[in-house]
């Protein structure tokens, strides 16, 4: 929130469209073996011998989906490219390739602009994609930043959000919430600067809710996890929408119901002080909240012992008939219908 | 241009996001054997066979790629895929399925997304690709599309733009300019209607124009001509973004250079009427304007006698060596350098 009166300042027409993409994307290598020709061509040729071809697309716009007042510029680009991996990783297959297209007013210099690619060579880099394409244009307002990730997968590895069964134990990776609370954590932070911009704020008790929200990480880790421990699961999806709505979308997807423990839900103890700190029910943040680039699945009960001792992996409930509904049983063992809160762009 | 005072309006809030997305891709089958899985998962699953994996993307801004006062919204849909598999088609590759990610602005009614669909399925089910995925999103101003086309080829078939050598014959489908010169119509006319709203405008000396303007087609019947011909194009490249601009990529990036014949540019005879009323050079226009989707590619001289037959094809030069450079040879034996002037999103 320190503003650099001397930075550099280059004006995009400058280059022109041509030059600004070149001058952007020159960075970006070839390290896959399927990425055949990359950028420069019409279209990015790949090879993905007889595997299956996963493809996975975002839409981020400024004011909506993310803050500049708060978010990096590198921040966003490497979150950008993580939320799309999050969906390829949720077919249990691997990212390989992302194209990634940018919109911008010509409020941002070319200076802002290599800082986003930053990110997003960073985020490449760490997940091991190659940038093979994209479209650089401007905007009338603000920034605008598609994404599309495309990955591959043998067709026996494929998981499905259809395939859940009855009896099947519903497992979440890592924990919830803190994404959710590290943006009410930034949001507030940015009400307090608008008021008092010498302020400086104090953010140690916030550390991993803010990294949660501002540099989120896709879980690359769970596919190789699951097959050491031998386990295929029989579904499986993304929940950074929300593990309520998320739950219900892998319900509907599988015709099956399923009972959610509140006490299983795995939360973090920063997110609990928070909360608090907050007056905010952490449950309701933790079912609710979003963000989190966290996968839900479902595995046959006899894995149950596989999976069990595993610190990245918690048994949050079961799955039931279809006709026994969707519901949560809170702490004082009611039961209450899972309802989808998630996030909604559209209100 | 003539409003219906009560036409139906839902608003987007009342279908909230899922809703959204479910009410408007719900009318996209599966028609491509590639395609296993589609819409309704975190990410598509596509089967290749062993063929290579083709991937373009754009993205399309209102305000800047098009404006919806004279581009009605099913239009709109119907270009924004055509715009896509351009670039497909240009690696003689042939499409197979496309994402669609849209962002509007509460200003739209369901309706008008409704529309703007309606025109997304008929380019979808003319070129027989599967709509697959995508993204449904608020914008804070205007709309927002970013489509992915998705392709397959056989290796042998893949053309790509650095291919061509010294001696080669440049060809080109179709006629040039008339695009473009299809949008200075219809800006007259916007001028026109907000002077005098009561104006009722006689296109009838502009449909030709208006409709490369306003309905462009992709060139998907160039790889089959080409196979019956048993020609292999050397290299291709779309030339959307003005032939002078394209040809100089192509050139760059084949380390060639290339004399273009200006009396060999192919102009509609309604192009050249028109650029005689607004009183505008006809080559400058078939050479700079843009937005015709039409692909340029060099060819072997001793395959000369199997095209030169042919109405959709056009020799318009020749490949020279590097050292040459890239020049028009203008009707009056000028020798002029090419210069860039292609459509420019960032000036």
């Amino acid at each position: 929130m320190i503003e650099d009166k001397n930075q550099q300042r280059t004006d995009l027409s400058q280059l022109g469209e041509f030059g600004l993409i070149d001058h952007l994307t020159k960075r970006f290598g070839v390290n896959q073996p399927s990425t055949i020709k990359s950028i420069g061509d019409d279209a990015a040729v790949l090879d993905f011998g007889n595997k299956k071809t996963v493809v996975s697309t975002d839409l981020l716009i400024e004011g909506v989906h993310f803050d500049l007042s708060y978010m990096p510029l590198k921040h966003l680009g490497y979150k950008a490219v993580v939320v799309n991996l999050s969906d390829i990783y949720a077919m249990n297959a691997t990212p390989t390739q992302i194209t990634v297209s940018i919109a911008v007013s010509n409020r941002f210099p070319l200076e802002a602009l290599e800082e986003l690619f930053d990110g997003i060579e960073l985020a490449a880099k760490s997940y091991n994609v190659d940038v093979v394409g994209g479209d650089t244009t401007s905007s009338q307002k603000g920034m605008i930043l598609s994404i599309t990730a495309i990955g591959v997968a043998d067709d026996a590895d494929l998981v499905y959000r259809s395939g859940a069964q009855e009896n099947d134990l519903l497992v979440v990776t890592g924990d919830l919430g803190s994404a959710y609370m590290g943006l009410q954590v930034l949001e507030r932070e940015k009400q307090v600067f608008q008021v008092n911009p010498n302020n400086q704020p104090d953010l140690d008790a916030y550390t991993y809710l803010i990294e949660r929200q501002l540099k989120p990480e896709a879980r690359g880790d769970i596919k190789d996890l699951l097959k050491k421990l031998d386990v295929k699961p029989t579904s499986m999806i993304d929940i950074s929408d929300g593990l309520s709505s998320e739950i219900m979308h892998l319900c509907k997807q599988s015709k099956v119901g399923c009972n959610v423990f509140e006490e299983k839900i795995p939360l973090d103890p920063q997110l609990i002080n928070v909360c608090e700190e907050f007056n905010i029910d952490s449950t309701t943040i933790a079912i609710n909240g979003g963000e989190d680039y966290e996968l839900l699945f479902t595995i046959k009960i006899e894995d149950f012992d596989k999976i069990k001792a595993n610190p990245n992996l918690t048994v949050i409930g079961h799955v039931v008939n279809e006709h026994e509904g969707m519901h949560l049983i809170t702490r004082a063992n009611a039961k209450i219908p899972l309802k989808a809160k998630g996030w909604n762009a559209l209100t």
